[in-house]
């Protein structure tokens, strides 16, 4: 599947998201906003992790004002609803602290952590837990389609009794703590977690009218990203994927100039003279002339066409690569430089997980005053 | 109903548990033994919370070496799977820790804490959680008890999809990692929780075995108590009890003299002559016995029949009462003392909450090593 709206209304969504934030902030002075999201320590990010949630990050992380707060967290708790194995995931998570500093989030001004090191997050998802209803969490999709098993199926049914663990089951009340533990007022999401963003709205509503009998929890806005997905490079039908296609379908954001130029000119394409964008009839060239697109910097998907239209294929394949390497090169250095001082690192996750405990203990105890604790 | 077992046994039972921790701890002095139980913020307890659980807890903490470890709960998360008022919550909790304390826990022997200082607690449920089984969890009886629907209801019928939460559905978790967050090797617990540390054990031997590969966790051991049941004043069929019957069915720890006596006048009885025990034919009188016996320290309800056989009602109801007096007038006083110092009560509990948070963080540390995080 190829993004679900037209390049350009994309680019006019973002500016448009960006413009809401913008406006909010400037009529509501007094009430400064919270950005959270959370991204899984999937280690490094290729470019549709980077084009589709990172690079937005960071452009919230910096149109944002000084009283506004921008919290980013590796979610690593909600890593292990499936079997994970323990060097991969420590290394995983690294990587993934690494990238994000890559890309350019700033720990001075955003707050970057690991999940695991902020308790307040389980401790919310339990108090959550007991208004949350299992009705409403067996009809959520997710874990059926992690399940491999119908949307149509309940909780009930032998084959979901035999395999699904009360973590899958339950992770959108552990989501719906990490927003509300942190009184996030904007959270970042892809449409697959809209449903997720709902629940946590509803759990914040009536947990503050039936249990706190005080607004203490904010109800979240979603901020719905532009649909940026870019697509496989051996097979446009299917999003950039790091657990489907070989390595030559996708570009890591710290792939080597030697590595982005072997797997861009192993790229599939087709035969058709000349580039053009035709998500239909071009799906593959239509992929990577949008990534030109995200990461060169061009007004739009027509001014990528236009300069490229009249190439062929092995000379527009070179600058799709010289693109890449040009955005890309900065990051690999940075994220090479930091994989180099673990111990900068671990400081950052420290100086991270500090803030958000500060920030998450403020909220637990109101909680805690509110309900008898 | 009244106790299952005659009283006899009954103490033989406590005995030979007592005699089995004694034995273990001089067959292996190199593994210390950690007893851990917890108890719902109910306020004061009564009789049946105070001989069904209580007393043993202090025998326990009396009996067990320099090199064991006895560690109470109040478990006050778990008080909230059911809708609980705030303020009420929070003078039960104080009253629970002053009481426990008045029958003779003592902080410099015992961690005495509050569940909810303790973050590992909800920490550790999460990491339970990616591993319990919903099948398993929704064949659990007391989540279809509390919620009043057949053993046999699942958790896709209509009425249950409607009411159940996740925390009443899931607290079978929150009490393993209570008990295993603590590397418990002994667990005193009633009869309706034997299901719950059966589930307990399994997840500990599971998760060792798949998720840490490593015997981190501790598959605890289960003391059953003896059973003492104390049934209510009014009607001896019904297990005295907090939120049944009206006040004169029950003896608070904390009861004046006068509240005492007052409930004993009142107490059901029979009009057959004189004193026996037949749990069948004299529920109530036998009840009063038994109570005189775990009480007054007479070495058989025999020997409680015997002293008493020849007395009329009135000076039977007469010697309880004493007896009652006699055993509860220090523990009210004790308590009394606790309750005119809150700031001592804190401190208690800090003091509790930084020792068990100390315990429950080197095992959090084990396992987030043993996992990658």
């Amino acid at each position: 599947m190829l993004p679900s709206l037209p390049a350009r209304r994309s680019l006019l969504r973002f500016a448009q998201c960006a413009h809401r934030v913008q406006a909010r902030r400037q009529s509501t002075a007094a009430q400064p906003k919270v950005v959270f999201s959370g991204i899984q320590p999937t280690g490094i990010p290729h470019l549709g992790n980077h084009l589709g949630a990172l690079q937005q990050w960071v452009k919230l992380q910096d149109s944002l004002g000084p009283d506004d707060t921008v919290i980013y967290s590796i979610v690593d708790l909600h890593a292990l609803t499936m079997p994970k194995d323990a060097a991969q995931l420590r290394q995983w998570r690294t990587q993934m602290l690494a990238s994000l500093l890559a890309v350019g989030l700033d720990p001075a001004k955003s707050t970057i952590f690991y999940q695991s090191d902020v308790p307040a997050h389980s401790e919310l998802m339990w108090l959550l837990s007991c208004h949350a209803s299992v009705g409403y969490l067996s009809r959520m999709t997710q874990w059926k389609s992690k399940m491999d098993v119908s949307n149509d199926s309940s909780v009930d049914s032998t084959a979901v009794r035999k395999k699904l663990k009360l973590g899958l089951f339950s992770y959108p009340v552990l989501q719906a703590a990490d927003i509300l533990v942190h009184r996030a007022t904007h959270v970042p999401v892809g449409d697959d977690q809209r449903q997720h963003l709902e629940f946590a709205r509803e759990l914040a509503v009536g947990f503050n009218a039936n249990v706190l009998r005080a607004p203490v929890l904010v109800k979240p806005e979603t901020l719905f990203s532009p649909a940026r997905r870019v697509m496989s490079l051996e097979d446009p039908a299917k999003k950039m994927s790091k657990s489907q296609g070989s390595d030559l379908s996708r570009i890591y954001i710290t792939d080597s100039e030697e590595e982005i130029r072997h797997k861009i000119v192993k790229a599939r394409t087709d035969s058709v003279p000349g580039v053009s964008h035709d998500t239909e009839a071009r799906p593959a060239v239509s992929n990577l002339v949008e990534i030109m697109w995200h990461l060169g910097g061009a007004a739009s998907v027509d001014d990528v066409v236009h300069q490229c239209r009249d190439l062929d294929m092995k000379a527009f394949k070179s600058k799709v690569a010289d693109t890449m390497v040009e955005h890309l090169a900065p990051i690999r250095s940075r994220y090479l430089g930091y994989m180099d001082r673990p111990d900068r690192l671990r400081e950052i996750a420290e100086h991270g997980a500090d803030k958000a405990r500060k920030r998450a203990g403020e909220t637990m105890r109101q909680i805690k005053d509110a309900i008898g604790l």
